[in-house]
Formats: C-alpha cells, structure tokens, sequence
C-alpha cells in the first residue's frame, strides 16, 4: 500500500517537475517584470551642439559627419545618451540615460542595429539593462533581445519591444520601449 | 515504515532534482533545436557598388574606407547587411539577413569581434537570432554566444560555431553558422 | 496514515521545489565560478605605435584619431586587443585577450559603452566570455553584463564589476574585472 502511493507521488512529481521545464507555447508566457518607457534621440547636424544627445562617428566612404549618409544612411554609426522618460515628453524629468550606438546597415530601405544600454537612477529602479538586436525601422512594432541586467535587473532577460512614437525630420526621434523581462531574479 | 518509504523517496526525489541543475560535463549537452545556415559578405572597394554588401566605415589613423588597413585591417570596423542561404551559394534563394558590424582587432594576426543578428524571414522560421563574441578567422572552426532571440527563437540561447566556407582576397567571404540553443523556451 | 505522510512530504517537496526558484533577495546569490582579471589599455596617440594595444577609429565631426575628441571624448570608438593578466603588473604574463570596443558616450562627464570579448588561452582556462554594458567610468565600482561565454564558460551568464585600478594621463588604463558568473553549465 505504502510503497503504491509512494510511486503515484512519484509520478505527480515527475510532473510538477517536468511542467516546470516545458514549454508547450510562447504565447503563455507573461512577464514576471514590465517597463514601459522612452527616449529621444536628437543627432547633431553642425547646428544644435547644444542640445543635440547623439552624433554621427562613423560613415562610409564619400561621406560627412554632419548629414547623415545617402542609400538609407547605410554604414552610419551613432553614438547616443539620450534622456529616458517615463512618457512621451521631451522635456519630463528624465529616469535614466540610453547609452551605447546605433548602426544604419541596409541600403535599400531603414533599418539599424542596436547595442545598447538604459542607465537608470530613480526613485523607483536603480540597475542597468543592456539591449542588442536588429531594428526594422519602418515595421511599426519590433524585437530586440534584452540580453542582462544590472542592480535591480540583477542577471534579468527579456525582449524590448520597441516603436518609434514621433520624428521630426532626420534630426529628432522618440522611442517607446516596452521591456517585459521573462528571466528574473 | 512508511516514514522509511519516504525518506528513501526524498533522497530518490533529491538525487533527480540534483541530477537536474549538476552538470559534470558538457560534453554531454545536445542542443534543444540545430540550425545550419551560411553568410556571404562582398566588401565595398570603391568599385564594387552594384553588389557590395559591407562596407568600412571606421579606420584608424592613416587608413581609408576603401581598402582594408595594415598591419591585418586593426582597427577597420566594417557595417554589413548579407544575404543568408540554407546552402553554400551566394545565389540561392536568402531566407533572412545577418546584420550588424565586425571589427577587425589585433595588429599581428586576423581576429574579428563580431556584433550581429541574423533576421529570418522563410517559411520555415520567422524571428531574430543575436550573436556576439570574438571570431580567431584563422582558426578553423570557432565559437561565439547567442545572446537572445526572438519571435521563434524567443528567449533562446545558444552557441554558434562559425567556419570560412571560402573566401576570394580580401572582397568576398561566406561563413557557415552551425547554430546550436541550448536553452529554447 | 500513509496518505497523511504522503501529503506532509509532498509540501515539504513543493517547499524544495520552490525555494530552488524563488529568489526573495539577490543579496544571498552566491557565484558559482569567480574569477579576478586584469587588462591593460594602451591608446594609439600617433608616437607609440609600438606597444599601443587599441586605437582611436571613429570619431565627432571635427576631431581625429590621434588625440581623443574634446567633451570628455564623446563620439570616439577605440578598437582594442589588450592582454589580460592575472595580476596588476602589465608585463606579467598574459592569459587572455580583453578584445573589442569601447566607445564615449557622454558630453558632460566620462562615460563609455563597451562590447568586449576575454578569449582565455592558459593551462587554468581556455574559452572565451563575452561582456556588454555601460561603464560610468568615475564611479569606482561598476556593473556591466556577462552574457555568454564558451569552451570552459560554455553558456555562462554573470556579473562583471569593474573597477579602474590605474591610468596614466589620457595613455594608459588598467581594469581590475571581478567576473562572477551566477548560472553556470
């Protein structure tokens, strides 16, 4: 009798275990922590040194530092630290620092590639998280890879959906960062 | 002897939870899904606009953006946009994009660091795959890290193991990835 | 009476179960590999071609790749290939290369992006970790994320804190690295 509960025990243990590890389908997952956040981005172009948060240092042969290269900006390399808000607001009081680069990397239509980090200090978080991927510009909502965290997003994983929220010519861009973190410590 | 049952049991149940995380060696890992896919990269050299899908965009002190640097190309970083094949030929039909940059590192002999993503795009898979890690181009087969997918490769991790399928001077050279994730979810 | 201990041990299981996944602080992770390494930087500055280790490659509108730009550097890249020791002294024998990017990011203070590989080649470890994260380089200690590794690191994910533990003008730096992986294979 003993040793009959003992292998039904067995077998639901197996699996609670085992349903820990599988994972039939993606679409079930929720995030154990979520962010919705912004940033904006102004690149210099020889005029606004003063308030510009980005700058072109890097383009291809024939091309200049201060115009973003033709063919789709294709082979231009941004360095940013750009303000991170928690809505749509330029001027809010910003949260963090987006740091790091973006790369145009196709000649026949927009798309970058991003590395990247969002450096927060507020009230409510104090960590880093750091971001890599590819950004098809002109799709409206698109995956990057959270690839780890800082403080509080201590060892974190996840997926930042992103979407460009406004633009102003080729001068301003804001981003809606929506972060849900899947691996959290 | 019921409560003997149970001990016996915790320390079964124990062993299979330790037996879960303990990891004596690697050598025993198989990878949770396998992917093959090639890369073909065709380096702009001030003539080869029609068909270039690289370029130099940053050199060092010296150097320009059409031919690649001394002293083994230090310093080059290089954006590109390849076309991604199921087989060796740069002509079959892509299924997706590696995108990002290589940066060529050391003045004595070839390495890269690479930052890429391959987008995929084919009936059989949709979704990112984000690489990054050091590339010894002269060893023959060399491992970097998968960092973060997603869409079908949400959340994975893996190794990707990268050989030169072949090479032309210093304009064309395909790579192979055999793709290997180790954590799919 | 076998049903009532089933039952007992069946929460006490779960309690096992649970506590191995939850994490109520991250003050109590303990590493599961540690490792403490030095590299060394040395920047191109147009006299010292013979023992630079990394290079100026990309920079502002305006400035060059010999001296690094004005506004704390904002907008340089530098490429490196720097040894890495297991002490603070720059001619012990190297175990590794630090290999590389590391770019300025700020306009008002010293910041920096990185996104680096340590490809360990000794009798102690042979494989390689990768590293990314934002480095604000005037706060002593600081985070940035491990977000993969292979060989003897295969898979590993952690914590790198970095702290500068020597720098001679704008020449030469040296970072202590306390590498603390929390998952490993």
């Amino acid at each position: 009798m003993e040793a009959r509960y003992s292998i039904v025990f067995y077998f639901l243990m197996l699996l609670a275990l085992s349903s820990a590890f599988a994972f039939p389908s993606k679409k079930q997952y929720k995030p154990c922590k979520h962010l919705v956040l912004y940033f904006h981005d102004i690149i210099y172009n020889g005029k606004n040194a003063g308030n510009a948060t980005s700058a072109i240092v890097a383009a291809p042969d024939g091309a200049n530092l201060t115009i973003l290269a033709g063919q789709f900006h294709f082979g231009n390399i941004a360095v940013f630290d750009d303000p991170i808000t928690l809505d749509n607001n330029l001027h809010s009081k910003p949260v963090g620092r987006a740091q790091g680069l973006y790369i145009y990397d196709t000649k026949n239509t927009f798309t970058s590639w991003l590395g990247f980090t969002f450096v927060l200090n507020s009230t409510d978080h104090q960590g880093s998280i750091n971001f890599s991927g590819a950004d098809p510009i002109m799709v409206k909502s698109r995956d990057i890879s959270i690839v780890g965290g800082t403080g509080d997003f201590f060892m974190h994983r996840g997926i930042a959906t992103i979407m460009t929220d406004a633009f102003e010519g080729e001068v301003y861009f804001r981003l809606r960062v929506d972060i849900k973190f899947y691996e959290c410590w």
